[in-house]
Order: C-alpha cells, then sequence, then structure tokens
C-alpha cells in the first residue's frame, strides 16, 4: 500500500551506532537561545533563564502504537514527535527541545531510517524545536520509538490539568474523532489489499481523516491565540484517548463535575459521513477514538464572549460540582453518566 | 536461576494503564525544590533558577541489553536509572530528576513491575532523583525500558567531552573490566542451568563481578570529591562501552591524541582471576568490556599532586597533539593503536 518502493538498502551494521547516530542527526540544525549542547556529549546542556522547564515522554511500540503496513516512516517520525509535542502545549508552554531514541530490528535498512528521521526533521523545523539526543540500538522484532520533549514557560503561564471551578466552561479546539475513523479506513484498505494486492486504494473522499490519523498536528497556535483574545485557561490536557477519558481526568483532578452537551461537539463532515458508512455512532467515536491531538481547556464564564464567535473553539460543556458526577447530556436531552472508554494501551485484546 | 519465584500474578489488564500508573508510582515521593510537579499532569514541571539544565536518555530492549533468565527485575529497574544517572554525572551535574516508560507484553504481571518499579525507587531513593513521568504501554514482545534523566548545574561546573588539552592526563575511577566478566559468568551459569535445572549456581567466589554487572552504582561521589580536592576537569565521559571507545571519543571531540599505559589501568583482582579462568586477556576486557559506569576524566598536570594518592582515581595515560593518535603502550612497551572494540548495540551478531 503506502510502504516505501525505495529499493535501495544500507545495512545498519555498515555504519555501527555511533556512526548512525552521527548519520541520522548531521543535518539537524540547533536554532533555540534555550539550547546550549545538542546530540554529541554524555548528556544534552539547555538553559531556562526564570522559566519552568516542563518534561513529557511518550513510547511508541510497532504493532501497538502504529502498523507499518500503512504508516509511511516519515509520517511516523512527525507523528512521535507530535505526541509529545501536545503534552507541552497541553501545559500551556513552549516547546524548545526533544531527545529521540529508536530501537530497530536489522530487516530496517538505513534508507528506512532516513525516512523516519526526515519525518521527525520535518517536525523539529515546523514547530522550532531542537533535536538535543536520543538513543540508537537494535531491537529483536519491530520498531521502537521513545521521544521527550521538553518546554518552558513562565510560571504563571502554566496550566494544569487541576484548575478546572464550578460553572467553568469546557472549551474543545478543532474536533474530534478524525483520527479514530481514518484508522478505521485504512484498516479497511489493509484488509482488501491483503485478499487482492492489486488493488489500489482510492483514500481521496478520505483525505481528511486519513491526514489526521497519518500526519496529525500538534496545537501550537493556541497558546498564542489565547494570550491575544485575553484568556487564560483554568486547566488543560490535550485529547490523546479520546474526549471522554480526557473530561474524565480533568474533572477527578480538578474536583468538579461535569455536562458535557452531545449536540455541541465539533465533528468535521467527513466524520459523520464515514461513521454512517461503517454504521458507527459519532458520538461514541468522538468520546472514544483519540489521537486527536486537539486541546480541551476550561475558561472562567466571564471569558465566554471572548472565545465564542471563533472558528478554532467550540463549547461543549460546562463543569459542575463534584457531586453531581460527569454527564453527557445527548441531543434527546437525556442525561447519561459519562464513562472512559478511551483506547487502552494495557488491556489484552487491543 | 534468580528468577523471582513469587507466584501471585495480577493481570496488567485489570488495572488499565492509568491504575497501572497510579500504581506504580504511589510510593515515590517528590524530594527535590526543582520539581514543581511530578507524575499526573501532561508533563512535568521543573524549575532551575540560574542553572543550566542537563538531559540525557538511554532506551534498553529485552534480549539486546539484559536477560531476565539472571537479570532480577529489581536490579534492572536500578540498572536502567544508573546507565542515565551516569551520563549526567559525567557532565559534572546533579541529577534530579527521571522519567521512565515501559512497555510490557502480558507475559508480564503487574508483581514482576512492581519488582521493577521497586529498583527504581530504590535507585531514586539511593541517589536522591525524583521520578517525574513516563508512559506505560503495552509490547507484542518482551520488555522495553526507556529512562530519561535530567540534571543541572551552573554553567561554569559542566564538563563536556570537548575540553581536553595536549598534555593533560587522563583519569578513571575505581575500577574497569568487572561488570564486563560479571556477565560472562552469569551467561555460563545460565547455560549449566540450561542442561542440569537442579544444578544451584555456586557464585559467591565471583560476588563483585557480578555485582557489578546486576547491581552498578553511578559515580555521584566524583562530583563533591573534586570539588573537595580544588580539581576541574577538563573532559570527562562515563564508561559504558569499554575504555577504548570512550578515550576515542574523548580524543575525537577535543582534538588530541593519547596514550593510554596498559600497566596503569586498574583491574579487580577478581577480574585478574576470572579471566585467567575464561582464557581471556584482562586488557582486552578492560578496553572493550563495557557497562562499567565509572568515569574518564582529564586534568592538568598541575593537578597532579591533588589526586595521586587517592584510592579512587587512577591516572592511566596523558593526552598528545591530535597528529599522534592514539595508542596502547603496553607492559612490554610496545605502542600499539587504539581501536573501539566496544560492545556495539547496531551489529549484526549481537
Amino acid at each position: 500500500m503506502l510502504e516505501n518502493k525505495n529499493q535501495s538498502r544500507t545495512s545498519l551494521s555498515e555504519l555501527g551506532e555511533f556512526g548512525l547516530i552521527d548519520h541520522l542527526t548531521e543535518h539537524f540544525k540547533i536554532t533555540k537561545e534555550t539550547t546550549i549542547k545538542g546530540v554529541g556529549d554524555d548528556a544534552a546542556i539547555l538553559k531556562f533563564p526564570d522559566e519552568q522547564v516542563v518534561v513529557t515522554t511518550d513510547l511508541l511500540i510497532e504493532g501497538v502504537h502504529f502498523d507499518l503496513s500503512y504508516m509511511p516512516l516519515k509520517h511516523l517520525g512527525y507523528k512521535a514527535v507530535m505526541v509529545n509535542l501536545s503534552d507541552v502545549y497541553a501545559m500551556n508552554a513552549n516547546a524548545s527541545q526533544i531527545t529521540v531514541s529508536i530501537a530497530v530490528s536489522n530487516r530496517f535498512p538505513l534508507e528506512a531510517l532516513e525516512d523516519l528521521y526526515a519525518g521527525i526533521q520535518a517536525a523539529c523545523v515546523n514547530y522550532k524545536v531542537d533535536l538535543v539526543g536520543g538513543d540508537t540500538t537494535s531491537s529483536q522484532v519491530g520498531l521502537v520509538i521513545s521521544v521527550t520533549a521538553i518546554g518552558h514557560c513562565v510560571a504563571d503561564d502554566i496550566v494544569k490539568r487541576s484548575g478546572a471551578q464550578v460553572n467553568d466552561l469546557l472549551v474543545v479546539t478543532g474536533d474530534v474523532g478524525a483520527a479514530y475513523m481514518g484508522l478505521q479506513v485504512l484498516e479497511r484498505e489493509k484488509e482488501v489489499f491483503k485478499v487482492n494486492p492489486k488493488n489500489q486504494p482510492d483514500l481521496e473522499q478520505y483525505s481528511y481523516i486519513v491526514e489526521r490519523q497519518l500526519k496529525p498536528e500538534a496545537r501550537k497556535d493556541i497558546k498564542p491565540l489565547l494570550k491575544e483574545l485575553g484568556v487564560k485557561a483554568t486547566a488543560m490536557i490535550d485529547v490523546s484517548d479520546g474526549l471522554s477519558s480526557e473530561i474524565l481526568h480533568l474533572c477527578k483532578q480538578s474536583n468538579v463535575g461535569c455536562n458535557l452537551y452531545e449536540d455541541k461537539i465539533p465533528l468535521d463532515p467527513q466524520v459523520i459521513s464515514v461513521c454512517e458508512e461503517f454504521k458507527l455512532d459519532s458520538t461514541t467515536i468522538a468520546l472514544s477514538g483519540g489521537e486527536d491531538y486537539e486541546l480541551l481547556f476550561t475558561i472562567a464564564q466571564a471569558d465566554f464572549p471572548k472565545i465564542k464567535a471563533n472558528p478554532n473553539f467550540s463549547i461543549i460543556g460546562h463543569m459542575t460540582e463534584e457531586k453531581e458526577g460527569m454527564h453527557l447530556i445527548t441531543r434527546g436531552n437525556t442525561k447519561i453518566p459519562l464513562i472512559a472508554r478511551g483506547w487502552n494501551a494495557m488491556s489484552d485484546n487491543e
């Protein structure tokens, strides 16, 4: 399907570990004032005067988090960085550096890793972050990618998950559910390809949702946008595991409840039509799909006029007393408890 | 052999990802002033006023970096932290925080991860570092551990690999080669165990080298010791891949050459006797063995009197003009080129 057709293959063992690191990172430039020393010593050296530092890390495992039969390696590199930057932006911080460690089996030639690092580099350029370190090793099977992202922020600007107040409005950026439906389309095409390898998939009508799955973008724009609007979020989290799971995190850590309104959840028209095609309920997909990498945050009601007409934001609910619990108010005005059905990387059957 | 005999097994899927993180990290206490917020938000928040921050990361893969048939999970957790702290100390910085990400297959019960985290916690307590984040996910096969360590230091104290000068003395802490010989003993006992599972290995005569392999300690003590002695290292690296590989790194990054004296290389008597038993050359083991986690550094000749009688240090050589190259001066006074034969995680046959 979308696999790299490049037939050139250079064995990793020809380069050795240090040669490989040099080769893969030679085109990465240091651009941040906060990076004193990047790749090439025992540790990177950073300097953040008068600011707080944020650190986040994610581990991506082949066969669990990605399937190389439809995920091009360049996109995978890009996405691995996005997953982490999204967590930095969810603190309302500025992302500045990343480290990337990979473990690969011998089935990967050098050219495959070059594709992976081309995606990592594109992410570094687009999001203005420096690659400052990492580790490159072998695995017995499969590809493992571990990314750590470092950001910084003046202390007063940081937004935690724990600051939501009763009566605050619940806001989400962009739209949700698309990445999950993109995955469903890709999985279906993979099955078709298995039966008939000559069949070329036509993904054009699914272009938005497939791109949301294969090349997500982290919401770097939201911090400056909120600042411009004069809005300070009271609590924030990124939507990686599905809207319901993230709402439950915010409520739990802020000791509040929540009413979420089904008719306010932002869905792209393509998500609605593909959900119909797959006979899936679009609200369930929005609540449980995951991998949207949008930001979910709360604001004081007084800030409502500042964001109400902004196309980047949807007000999808409000926070309540903790004892009232967390509920979805359906289109039919039925109140049903909100439960986390987000994608669970630890469950036996996934 | 050394496997956990605890037969209690709790499936990871019973807890779910978030429950598992909560369970494994609940006994970790935040102790550093630089840790503003640890586990439990999108990112950890750190604060380092007037200091530079150092960041290092390592990825450990089952079957490549460790063998659970003789590596107890508690020791593995401890060692995974040491590997990273050693890199922080090699910058002459203070280690302050770590993140730990793990991927595990369903063959690991909760009790196994509790053992792993008990080792991580012991390392955090002994070395006074805070666990501030991570990721917990499933793998299709095997255990993957990714650790990132964060440290800090006033700018003037940081020691890079690149500062060695011609005529500087080359110094190593402790002794080298023991961890590699410990691994040889454990591998041999594993083969014996395969043939006769009732055979209980007697490792007492190998206790030092086996401990160096299974429970290495990072040299946190060197920074304050050098400070007390009034010595400022000009360049520093940790010995993880073998002495020769590390010397070549120092020389390459400092643009100098080196003469290393075979008779000065510090070897524990147990290493010498076990090398004889295994019919291996102890100098080769010291040069290429790896996993010693000692510190290798250079000092100005003027500092020689300050460290010459100190049992923590061995002066093993001196730096030369770059064009003179890097050589081992043997006991027989033969000069042979130094080549990196360190353990290479990228090679096909390891």
